[in-house]
């Protein structure tokens, strides 16, 4: 019996948790848009646009910019094993779930792990990661730019500058912060950086934009090897065969490349998508919306205190556009988001491991890093807090944040 | 300096290739809906929908049946490795492009790979394929259903009883067919079967629908290892841990499953897009749309041949939704797409390999598997190859695709 249900009808979330967000409307009608032949010349011509704007995004001068087909975790996948062969050394920096991601991935690559590892809540300093990049001499050091799971924003620059020192790659994951923070990969001295578009791009998760610097790419080249079917002459590199297909970058580069080497197909709903969010945030700048977001996360974490809420982590470090809240005691914290969701229809976050059942997570980014999401999520957590027996002064979450904008606007 | 580009402002294609194709409305339209949490009850509620359609389309039993966040090939690589750990052996059907990425997949497994060769244009014997499983015992046999480098459709039902004979299991890329031709999943004997949405499903390439029989899940899940920061209690399963992190189908399918454990991000527009894909296939019945893509597929080749034209292939074997035009001598097959495109609007498709340069694939699937497309297909290649010289009898193409639909109508 054929059994095909109704048609998409769903209540409208204000989504307020770690990501995904809310989809600007632009981005949605992008996705609506008819699609094109992968090798029509309009549609390379939307490629080679869509790595102009990425180029902007990642804030570098780094050629090979695009996107990989697949969600944030592919883009950290397609780097890790692309760099990283069987026995390859890899220090990563652990401080928190996408850091032991991190370590995850490169494990199934083969690859010998050497962990530096932080508390939660704190970031890793940069001189102990010098003492282990001096002693393994690895090829890659990997760490996450801003990981929602602590909301610790990780500084980078430093570990550019080691990784140049002793010849090391540098990967670097910044899914949650990119558009959102600075996260600038030539400054960095970055050689691969990988995001996502849910978070702060304002886009659907399904497309991952990724960044390789030369020295990267040359590496990468190296272990080329072209897909029988397709190598017309031998053109395999050097170096040890990769060992993904759909994440081999040497084929998706080719793809991207004026060879337009037959790879998968790319995704066009997803293409269009990922260009539309790099087209808003460019027209917004860089810093405007930088700025969005850390008056987002300020009006958060004030509104936060202000209910007498403590704020999870080290606060000197904290990323702007994810706010980590402890539940306080006696409040069911699940209780909590549930009404939020069923009486307000705004999501907030929940935590992992172990900060789960002890934080909750709100984040304020992309299409909601502003003013009236921020002030309607605190209206909206007062009134089920209240009705949770919390007791705190009732209106001072909302004033507190209100305050916040009003200050900046003055 | 910032350049942002233009709106989305292209032509509109009508995409005769052997995909992708034009998507069809209600499906462009599902992917503009606003998202949701991946965790909110309304979106796995839509994910359970997701799957129980997709058994549906599959025309299978199977729980197992889902969508992974990538491309068709994404999925086949999320089989295979899934599947096979190094060393394992795999027998692999190889007559086309996609049986050659099916071992060069397998190889960056680390599996050892035995292949059964056949001609491009032709099928493979299914008595071949049991004597090299016979002397082999494979843990795996793979093969392509519908090759659209060569146009052919592997009779696939022999090769799920050689598989239950020998106890191996069958994988079957049906990227290419599902829900044009038949590829019932369970009839065939098949342990897994994956597609993309880019073909006869009428979607966009980005979401990989796959189907996993309960054999085949067991193998998988005694490879299962929960992500470090997930599991709670120790969860490994006593079988070599799949290479891949993105791939491990075990951690999707937890994900998939009423635990809900977190893995990627599931994409919500390609989920709104496959669930649409579904809905409008099933609304309109496999067996009509079987038979949609069989008229047209014989349109299409009544009106090459009425046109002089030879069809390339074992034409008792030919896939119905893509068809393999030799190019006839002394005419620039690249010039006539080119005109196809640029005076008409319609794009044909070019071959790959040892077909490169030798035939053109039209492809008349999905949305496309209509009588005006196809006429309008050979109304258009007409005037372009008068114009080009090549000699036939004008109008002969039309109307001999006009019979075909006007003798089924009558």
């Amino acid at each position: 019996m054929t059994e095909i249900f109704g048609e998409l009808d769903h209540p409208a979330r204000l989504l307020m948790g770690p990501g995904p967000i809310n989809v600007h409307p632009r981005v949605l009608r992008a996705m609506s848009v008819q699609l094109l032949g992968q090798f029509d010349p309009e549609f390379t011509t939307y490629m080679n646009q869509t790595m102009a704007l990425y180029r902007q995004v990642f804030d570098t001068a780094n050629h090979w910019t695009f996107l990989i087909d697949g969600t944030s975790r592919a883009a950290i996948e397609a780097a890790l094993v692309s760099v990283l062969a069987p026995g390859d050394d890899v220090v990563i920096l652990n401080a928190g779930r996408f850091g032991l991601l991190l370590s995850e991935i490169a494990d199934r690559c083969g690859a010998r792990l050497h962990l530096v590892e932080g508390a939660w809540g704190t970031v890793i300093d940069p001189n102990r990661v010098e003492e282990v990049v001096k002693h393994v001499r690895p090829r890659l050091v990997a760490c996450v730019h801003g990981d929602t799971s602590t909301t610790m924003a990780q500084p980078i620059a430093a570990l550019g500058e080691i990784c140049r020192r002793y010849d090391a790659l540098l990967y670097v994951d910044a899914t949650a912060t990119l558009s959102g923070m600075a996260a600038p990969a030539d400054a960095w001295g970055a050689d691969i950086v990988t995001a996502g578009l849910q978070k702060c791009l304002g886009g659907p998760s399904g497309s991952a934009p990724i960044t390789i610097s030369d020295r990267g790419a040359e590496h990468i080249f190296s272990r080329r090897h072209v897909e029988r079917g397709l190598a017309v002459t031998s053109d395999a590199g050097a170096g040890r065969r990769i060992g993904s297909n759909y994440f081999d970058l040497a084929m998706v580069m080719d793809y991207w490349s004026e060879r337009r080497l037959n790879h998968h197909t790319e995704s066009a709903p997803m293409l269009f998508a990922a260009r539309e969010c790099a087209r808003v945030v460019l027209e917004q700048g860089l810093q405007a919306r930088f700025a969005d977001h850390a008056l987002a996360g300020k009006a958060v974490t004030a509104a936060a205190q202000a209910m007498g809420l403590e704020v999870f982590g080290d606060l000197s470090h904290k990323m702007t556009n994810v706010t980590a809240i402890h539940i306080p005691r006696g409040v069911d914290g699940d209780r909590v988001r549930a009404r939020m969701c069923t009486d307000f229809e705004i999501e907030i976050g929940t935590a992992f491991g172990q900060l789960a059942g002890k934080v909750w997570r709100i984040g304020a980014m992309g299409v909601n890093a502003r003013k009236h999401a921020v002030l309607t999520t605190f209206a909206a957590l007062e009134a089920v807090l209240r009705g949770e027996g919390y007791s705190f002064t009732a209106g001072a979450g909302v004033d507190a944040a209100l305050a916040v904008y009003q200050e900046d606007a003055a």
